[in-house]
Order: C-alpha cells, then sequence, then structure tokens
C-alpha cells in the first residue's frame, strides 16, 4: 500500500465532509487528479486558510475572517431590529429570501441541557447585554421550528419580556405551495389553531 | 460583501468537487467552520499536496506519486497478464472484486476522434511497446461497455492479433441478481445471442 499513500490518504481525508462517503471521496479524488488539477489545489489552499483564518464575529458570533463581520459594521442596517438565528447560514438564508435590513444574533446551537447546551454556550450572555443597551427596539426569533428551537425562542422571549423588548417570533404553518393532503398532522393543527383574519 | 469574502471563496472552490453545488457547498463550509476544523485543515493540506505531487506511472500510466506505482513494482503480480482499463480507478474496483494478481495499464479515457482523443492520447505507443516486449502472454480488455470503450477494445484487440497475443474481453450480459423485466433490451439481446453452454 505504500505508493498508492497519498491517493488514499486523500480519498480518506475527503470523507470528513457531510454526506461524502468512500465512494463519492474516491470519485472526487479521481476527477480532480485526472480533470481539474488546478481547481483541486486552490480548493486546498482556501481551506486550510479558511480553517485558520476564520472565526466570530465578536458582535453578532456569526463566522467572519474579520473582528466585527460585514453586517454588523454596515451602517445602512438597522441596528434596533434584531434577528436571533441557530447558524451561521441563517443570516444568509434570510438575507436572500427577505428584505431583511436589521441586525443578527446567531446562536450557534439551540437549548439542549441533555447534550450540555445551556445559555452560555449560545452567548445568550453578550445578547443580554446588547438588549440591556437600550439601541434594540424589536427582535425576531428565528430559531427552528423544532421543539428546542422553540424552546430557545421561548426562552429569550421570556428574557426580552423582563426588559421590555417587543420580541416577535417567525411564523409557521402551511409552507407555499403545500397541499393539505401531505402535511403532517402536527403542522396542520398548528396552523389551524393559529388561524388568521383574512 | 467584503468581510465575507474568505467564506464565500470557500464555498465557490467547493463547487469544484464533482456533485456538489452552490447549497451542498455551502452546508459543507458551514459544517468544517463549525464542527470539524481540524478535519478541514488536514484535507486541505493533503489536497494541495496530492495536486502537486501525484503523477503518473511510467509503465502503467496509473495515477501515483512514485515513478512506478505499487502494482508495477510488486514481484508478485504475474507480468504476463495484462488488463486493460480506462480509470485509474477501475484497476481499484477491479482489485477489489476479483482475485486478479497480474498487471494494468491504464488508457485515461477511450477513443472519442470527435473529442480529439485518439491513439497518441490513449497511451498506445506505450501499450505496444510493452505488447512487443513478448513478455505478455494475454491481455484482459476491461474497458466499459459502451459504444466508445468497445471500440477501443476491439482497436487493441486488433494490434494484439497483429502481435499474436492472446486477446479477451470482460464478459457482458445480464448483471447478477438482475431480473429481465428491468433490464434494457440491448442488455438483453446481448447476452441472449451470447449465451454460453451450461
Amino acid at each position: 500500500m505504500q505508493n498508492r499513500g497519498l491517493l488514499k490518504e486523500l480519498i480518506q481525508s475527503l470523507c470528513c465532509l457531510p454526506g461524502v462517503g468512500p465512494k463519492s471521496a474516491q470519485r472526487m479524488a479521481f476527477h480532480l487528479l485526472q480533470r481539474n488539477r488546478d481547481g483541486g489545489s486552490q480548493l486546498g489552499k482556501i481551506l486550510a486558510q479558511a480553517m485558520l483564518e476564520v472565526g466570530y464575529c465578536e458582535e453578532c458570533r456569526t463566522l467572519t475572517e474579520a473582528r466585527i463581520c460585514e453586517i454588523c459594521s454596515n451602517s445602512q442596517r438597522d441596528s434596533t431590529l434584531l434577528c436571533i438565528v441557530e447558524n451561521s447560514s441563517d443570516t444568509w438564508i434570510i438575507d436572500q429570501a427577505t428584505g431583511y435590513k436589521g441586525k443578527y444574533f446567531v446562536l450557534h446551537g439551540r437549548l439542549s441541557p441533555l447534550d450540555g447546551i445551556g445559555p452560555d454556550q449560545l452567548g445568550i450572555g453578550l445578547l443580554e447585554q446588547q438588549m440591556r443597551s437600550g439601541k434594540i427596539k424589536e427582535i425576531i426569533l428565528a430559531t427552528n421550528a423544532t421543539v428546542e428551537g422553540q424552546a430557545t425562542a421561548h426562552f429569550i422571549g421570556e428574557l426580552a419580556a423582563k426588559l421590555n423588548i417587543h420580541a416577535t417570533r417567525m411564523a409557521s404553518g402551511i409552507p407555499m405551495g403545500g397541499e393539505l393532503e401531505f402535511i403532517d398532522s402536527s403542522t396542520v393543527s398548528h396552523a389551524f389553531n393559529g388561524r388568521v383574519e383574512i
């Protein structure tokens, strides 16, 4: 196996990518070596650099290689609005899908006491400090619609109530284009009970 | 976009992997940054090294970082047998699936005049030189069962006939476990016409 070492190592390393097993890793390795060496070299360089240099924004905790991220340092964005999300990628999703022009706060997870994830791990201290600063008028809770996500939203909502800050939660219900026939009963029940005036 | 640069670059670079689009690339980048930085750094290092150092075996043209690959330099393997495959990965597939203990020759493609791929691009010169050396008793044509793969096998088969070398081709027919109902008619017809004594 000695001389095949580097190729084997490459295939094993590619398996660390999510959703990539040994077969896909093998296909990727051969593809890069046979058809796209420049792309592979470039990817290797950027990967090594990003793993080293990308850290967390000191204000909103999103992933960035700067001390303060692009959104937090953008004076055009409304700093009276704070949208609270579970992951850095959620900020991109909301920015792309909506016209939201406020700021974000990234929890990097959700409350999950069994996994040892409490308020400290989610940076709730930093969040509370920002909420106490008096600048924020509304927080938008955009954690996922899972049990833990909802528990997290509830926890932060109570904090906001204590500090007299208006808190809203993303609506949940039937997704656009959804047909009742194919939607799980918990979503149907939630949407039915939470019906709104037309 | 300035401060988001490195993350964006990483996502774009990941798109060079086969079967990875912008959405998966985004998921991979966030996964590595949030959960597996060591794996990501390691992958980056190996990728850069492999793209630079992995070359082609001087005897069989397979991908290797050595001058002569592990199989060609292994004296335990039978050098009177030569199995001809389209890709480096095919040598692994045959080694894993069969007890084959001969040598290989890798074409890195198939004859395809419209794409400018002729005998020169496939290293047929080097192959002919090896066949003329008098050491090889049998060549096994293991190119893919596509039209171009079969044309390539036919071309090399004729060369072998000219040099009086015994040439065989991997059998084609119904795959193991296959049910006639679900198999394309060209395979059924091929298997029917090529039926063998039981």
